[in-house]
Formats: C-alpha cells, structure tokens, sequence
C-alpha cells in the first residue's frame, strides 16, 4: 500500500501559500489604510450574515480568492471596525503590525507550549517578555520567574482571575459554599463569573466612595459580618482602573486587610496595568506588594492583539499544585529534573499557543520608550478632553480620568444623556458606550485606541458638542 | 493642546506592515519548504534560550529585520517542530496554509465577538461553521445553534470539558464536595483537572476492558457504591478516542445510564472527532443523542491551527444559566431581544477572537472531501504500519488501530521498548511518544500530520526495523 504513489493532496502548496499570503498581507494593509473611512459599527441585522452562507458545508474544495472575495462581501459587513482609530467604546482592543506579524508566524510554527519540552523557545520567550514587564510596570522583582513567582499569559482577564479564586479556594478550607470573595460594587463582571465557575457560595460586592473606589472600611465590616455568620471569607479582588469608570481601589488597604484576615488578595488591572509603564502612575499600584496574584491585558492597551492577559502570582508553589496533574505520556526527564517550567501548570488549559512571540515582537518593536510615549498621548487626549467637557454649560463628568477612560453625562438627566450617546454612534466614525452607574445614565469615552490621534478626538468632541446643544434644542 | 502637530509616531505604517508582512510571509513559506529537514525535537538545555535574550525589555524601538533575524538565530533552535511530516508523537497539532491566512487576518481585524453586537460576523461565521460540523459529522441534528442546542469555539478541551462539569455542578444539587465525576481510567487529565478545579469532591476512574474501553457494568456499580456512600454521582465523560490508545468508550450504553440515573453526560472525541467526516467511523459515536455536551478540536487533526475546540451542547439553557452575568456595559438591543447569541455566555472568558475565521478558510478550502481524503489516507497509514507490526517478530501491538493512533511495544520488554523510542526520538526526523498503560511501556505513533505521506511513514517503520533488531543484538 505504501509503495503506491500517492494520492492527490487538497493541501495548499507553499508556493500557492506565498502568492494568497501576499494577497493577504496586501489585503490587510489596505484595510489599515482605509479602516477610517468605514462606518465603525456593523449595520446587519440578526441572522443577515448567516443567510448569505449556505446551510451545508461545501463538499467540494473552493478557491481561495472565491474566500477572499466573500471575506469583503459577507465577513466585512459584519465587522464591527475595533481597530478603527475612532474606537472609544468599552476599552481598546488593540493590535498593531508588530503583533499582527507575531500572530502569524505563531499560527505557521505551530507548536504547543504545554510543556518546556515541547517546544523550549515557547516556553522561554514567555518567561522572558513576563519578567521584562516585571522591569518595565515597576512590579515586585520578587514576581519574576527567577524568583519565587511568576507570570504566565491566559486568554483573558477572566481566566486570570478565574484561576487566582481557585487556587484561594484550594488554599482555604471548608465548603466552597461557604466561602466568600469580596470585591467593589464596580468591580468587573469576571469576578463574580469567576467566583461562580469557580463554586464560591457568595460573593460581596463592597460599597464604594465617591470616587467609585472600594472602602477599606468597608470591606474589613463586610468580612467580619460575614464571619459572624459562619462563612469563609476567602478572597479579595481590588482594581487598578475598574471597567465602570477606571476606578483605582485601595490597594495597599486592600493588601493589609487580606493579609491580616488571611484572604488571597488578587488585583485586576487588566486595563489600566499598561499605564505603569509610565512611573507618573505607579502611585495607583502601592501596596502591590502585598498582593498575591495579578492581572493585565497587553490585548487591551498595550498593542497586542487578543488573546494576551499576563497573569502573575507571588509565589507559584499554590498556582501549580492547585492545577498540576501528570498522566504518563506528559512525563518527560526536562520536567522531571524541576529546571525547567511547565507552564500547563499555570492555567486551566493544557494546549497553549506559542503568544509570548507577539508580544515579544511589540516590546521590541516598541520598546519601552514608544509603548510609553502612546499611553502618554491618549492619556494627555483624555485630560484635554475632561476640561472641555468641564468647561462646557451642558456636560458634567461622573468620575475622575486617571487615565484613558473619560465619564461624562449630559446634565438634563439620563434620556439626553442616552440621546447625546446615540448621536455620536449614530455618526458612523465615532464609537461610545453608554453606561449607567450610581443608577445614572453616564457616556464612557475610552481613548487608547492604536491609531487614535488628537485629531480623533477632535472631530469626537465636534459630535459631542453639536449632539449636546441638539439635545438641549429640543 | 489637541491643534499641536502630532508627536512622533512609534507605530509600524501600513507600508511598512507591507514590506515586513511580504518578508514574514516568505519566511513562512520557506519554513513550510524546509521543515522536513530539520531535526524535529529542539536540542536546547534549559535555560539555553533565556540566556540569550537581555534581562531588560529594549528601552529604544528596533527594526523588524532585528527581530526576525533573532527568530532565526534565538527561536528557532528552541523550536520543536510539531508541523514536521515526521511528527507523530502525542496528537497532530495541525496547521495549514488557509488555517494561517484566517488567523493572520483575524488578527489584522482586531474584533472581539464576546457579544454578537459588537462584531456580528464573528458570532455569525461562528454559529455556521459549528451548525456546519453538526452536519459534516453526523452529530445530532439538535445540536445545531437553529435547535435547542448549539456549538461554540472555546481554546481547548481542557477548557470545553471544564465548562461540562461546571454547568453540570450547577444542575446538581448539594455540596460540590460530595459530588463525583466518573470517567474511565484511561481518560484525558483534562477530567480531573476540569473535575478539581470545578471543585469537585470525587473522580472516580472506572476500570476498562481488554480494548482499554471503560466497562459500562462498572460504571453502573461505582455510582451504586457511591450513592450507598452518601455521595452524588453528577457527571459521566465518555471518550471517543482516549488520549493513551485512542479507545472507545461505549458512548450509548453511558448515555443510558447516564439518563437512568440522571446524570450530565460528556462526551470528549477531542482527537477522533474530525474522522467522523467519513461514515465509516461513525458507528464509534452511536448513542451521541444521548449526550448532553461533546468537545472535539479541528486544532488537532482537522488542520485549523490551535486555538479551536468545538463545545457542543444539546441544550444550550443550563449553559447559559451558569455563565451568563450582565454588567451595564455590556447591555444592548441585540441580546435584549432575544433574537442573537452572545457567545460570552457559552464560556468563562468574557472576549474572544475571531477564530471562526481560520476554521471557515479551513473548511471551505478543503471542502468535507478534502479532510476526508486526508483522514481516510492518514488512518490506512496508521492500519499498514498496524499490520507490519503485526508480522514484525520482535514487536507487538498492545492496543487496536480504531483511528490514525499505533500502540506497540518490544517483546522483550519495557527497556527495549523504551530505547527503541529513543533510537527513533534520536534520529531527529521522526518523533514518536513512549508511554505506559497498564504498567507496561509502549510507543505511541500518531499518524496525521498534516503533511505526512506514505514517504515519511516507510522512513519511520525503517527506523523501527533497524532499532527493534539492534536491541535484539545487543
């Protein structure tokens, strides 16, 4: 059988790879160049993308610029435009060329990092970019893989902390039932996701100040009525940057509270963990080191395309025995001999693609300086953007702007406020959320897009200043 | 401040992404050319590779040309190449030319389709491949998204088989403490693993037959033990294709008891599940309409590079139910009419990529008669190699060749086996996983490498002649 010729191959050869990937590669340029001419959110409605595709999948091979072709007539329409520089709803999820291109050589390489051995570089080149942010956020030294902790890149923030409340509740004892995770009442959703994947019985969201930010005191009354009651308070997420509002809650508070309660303290900066690139904001992260684990999305801010949350941990020992399990045909002397790390260990999943070359790309690519240099920018967009609205007879803001993330409502109540929102999406090349918080209608304009530049914001504060008196003429 | 000319930008031009995605491209290209004459496993220490990277993140940007020259002169020494046609240890990780070109542009296309609104392509291509495999595969045709149940793409099985358990936890009632998980003794760490991190008290491996298949008898006895034990039998995984020996667990007869007894039955075919485009294999998921959840992962043997499990659900409510938490932020129109999914849902992580795209290239490009053609090559393969091994004097097989998977073992014992896995291990173009069942060593040689040819397995089963007569000498 195996002397035969062999049969015809449906595999696209190299070469025709190289002609497709160039059309690609041509493709996605144009698409970088004119993605700010496009109507940023999706027109279609329910189900129109799925009745141009057939119910039943082609039995037969299709070429592929019949693909490319459907990619512009079917995909596009459907896109909501993410990358366009007029993106200022939820937060950024930014890619950029660098990553892009890491993405792909990943995708070509093909390896499975689940293990130091199968493939070392993917393992390494992750230690390596996680300790680098170590260096370059002004995170405690002691988090690095040559120290007692160590980080890892999760799928999403919520992984990170799904993961940080299993390892607390494996470190407890008692029924999860009866155990307890605290955090902010604007903490974000993934907390009490995760806590309820992970069996906790109870979560408490604490009040916040004014500010929007966690109550120490708070949280301390929280745990001891909690005690009181026979439960088992656990854990504590604080935020650096809530979702809401960019809220940074008290971290060191937070800190000394869990330690002396003993809680597993998890901090999620998943957004706001880029800025401390820049040491003006590493006030807002004192006290990290009194936490036990912690997460930011470089998918977020940092130009990095999803999926890409670093997940960090003060010590490993708990991570890896609360996730370490080895049947026979993982057994491998590398790992035996305890030199190297396994970094299925780490996390839920045991395959894992090989992202740490993305983000290896960007931070070179970048380097310290111009990651610093963009947050810099958007933040300095976001302030100019706070005093106008400041200035302005008909805005009020809601929260404060630490960072990107600027909270403003319009001052006739909540359906002006929804109106103004509406006209901005409406516009086609600006995009906001309409939030609500303190039960107010508020509109969040997140800037950190890749390609967000002043003249964005610009033309953003022309929409918002021609919607607001609208709003008023009415 | 915003009418001051632009700062200098940092970020990569679209002309530049250009140049540098042309040159990653042939770079790619050239890899695909030349992989079968690298050695396959990376010969690096530990260590090796971190050593030559600087401790510090690059403060200054660097050219691209640096960075790929370093993924010539770094990475690629630590790189073990699982898209080698020599590959056949573990399971195939597959790639494939249109795999790449989907990821490359999700990854140019930046979106996130955590919610149906916030890209509805993404949602949408998502539900139609899934509702596309119900149909390629012979799944139940209630599994499709237009049914009561419906498909969704999570990262792996780890994490699909993960998700069973939590939903099933949360159907159960009483302490997750007491609550076991039942699957054979042969079955993939991911059970435990998904098992102890959803909390379960108990996992309860079932003994298997002579096929190494768990026995349906003693299933039903360890849930009457446990049962007069206090406990509470929550969940049953079968397997369509275990990891060790890629046997067959009765799926009806599971299913079966699985309903008698009420119990949430999941199914994992994460490796055979892509044979079942060929009729011929479908007799080994009789009784699937008797699952409540399945995984199987194109990123394994249906050339759709890793990231991509398919989590397929009969009922898609109780899943909801466990993982849906609507924060303000994330309410809109679309999910309040009930009309679309909204995938955060379906998983624990909140985003998500597009990674509907890669496995829509893949189907398209290979039609259903392209994969099948490549299954149906790789298993004749596996069943040629099954039959000289068969008539081989020194070597025995020590489980069936249902799919692309060989089992065997030396005669004379495990110490022979094992070095005759090193003597293939060694020669640098073929990589096969030594392993153990049943307290013996045996080889496991995994056939179905994307690009593995009737070539690559005659150069393996030369290999093996000549090691399995040295040990013989010696």
């Amino acid at each position: 059988m195996t002397n035969e010729p062999s049969p015809p191959s449906y595999h696209m050869s190299p070469d025709e790879f190289r002609w497709h990937g160039h059309e690609v590669i041509e493709w996605l340029a144009r698409y970088m160049e004119t993605v700010d001419d496009r109507p940023i959110t999706a027109t279609v409605q329910p189900g129109e993308i799925r009745a141009m595709l057939p119910d039943v999948v082609p039995e037969q091979p299709e070429p592929f610029d019949a693909i490319l072709s459907d990619l512009d007539e079917i995909v596009m329409p459907g896109i909501t435009h993410w990358q366009s520089p007029g993106w200022f709803a939820y937060f950024p999820a930014n890619t950029s060329p660098p990553s892009i291109l890491g993405e792909l050589v990943a995708a070509g390489l093909g390896v499975q990092g689940m293990l130091w051995s199968t493939s070392p570089a993917a393992t390494e080149i992750e230690e390596v970019v996680a300790d680098w942010l170590v260096g370059m956020l002004g995170l405690p030294e002691s988090w690095k893989t040559t120290g007692p902790g160590g980080g890892v890149i999760q799928m999403s923030a919520s992984d990170s902390t799904h993961t940080a409340l299993v390892v607390a509740r494996d470190r407890a004892s008692g029924e999860a039932g009866k155990m307890v995770v605290y955090a902010s009442a604007q903490a974000h959703s993934s907390v009490e996701k995760g806590a309820r994947v992970a069996g906790y019985g109870h979560v408490r969201l604490v009040p916040v100040d004014d500010q929007f930010a966690m109550r120490a005191d708070a949280l301390e009354e929280a745990i001891e009525i909690d005690i009181a009651a026979g439960l088992i308070p656990v854990a504590v997420v604080s935020a650096v940057g809530t979702t809401g509002t960019t809220a940074v809650d008290p971290v060191r508070a937070t800190g000394e509270i869990a330690r002396s309660r003993g809680l597993w303290h998890h901090v999620d900066a998943a957004y706001a963990g880029t800025a401390m690139v820049c040491p003006e904001f590493r006030h807002f992260q004192d006290g990290l080191e009194l936490a036990d684990s912690y997460t930011f999305n470089p998918h977020k801010w940092m130009f990095t395309n999803f999926d890409c949350s670093l997940f960090y941990v003060a010590d490993r020992k708990p991570l890896i025995e609360a996730l370490s399990i080895l049947p026979p045909y993982l057994r491998n002397e590398a790992s035996e001999s305890g030199e190297v790390i396994d970094y299925r260990d780490w996390h839920v999943p045991l395959g894992r693609r090989f992202r740490a070359l993305k983000l290896w790309f960007v931070l070179r690519s970048y380097g310290a300086e111009g990651i610093r240099h963009h947050v810099r920018e958007h933040v300095a967009l976001a302030a100019a953007l706070t005093d106008r609205i400041e200035s302005h007879p008909q805005l009020e803001l809601v929260a404060p702007t630490p960072f990107g993330l600027v909270s403003f409502a319009h001052i006739d109540g909540d359906e002006a406020t929804d109106a103004l929102a509406e006209a901005i999406n409406e516009s086609g090349w600006a995009f906001v959320t309409p939030s609500t918080i303190d039960g107010r209608r508020f509109v969040r304009v997140s800037i950190g897009q890749t390609n967000t530049t002043a003249e964005h914001v610009d033309r953003l504060w022309e929409l918002i200043e021609s919607a607001s008196s609208r709003s008023v003429d009415q």
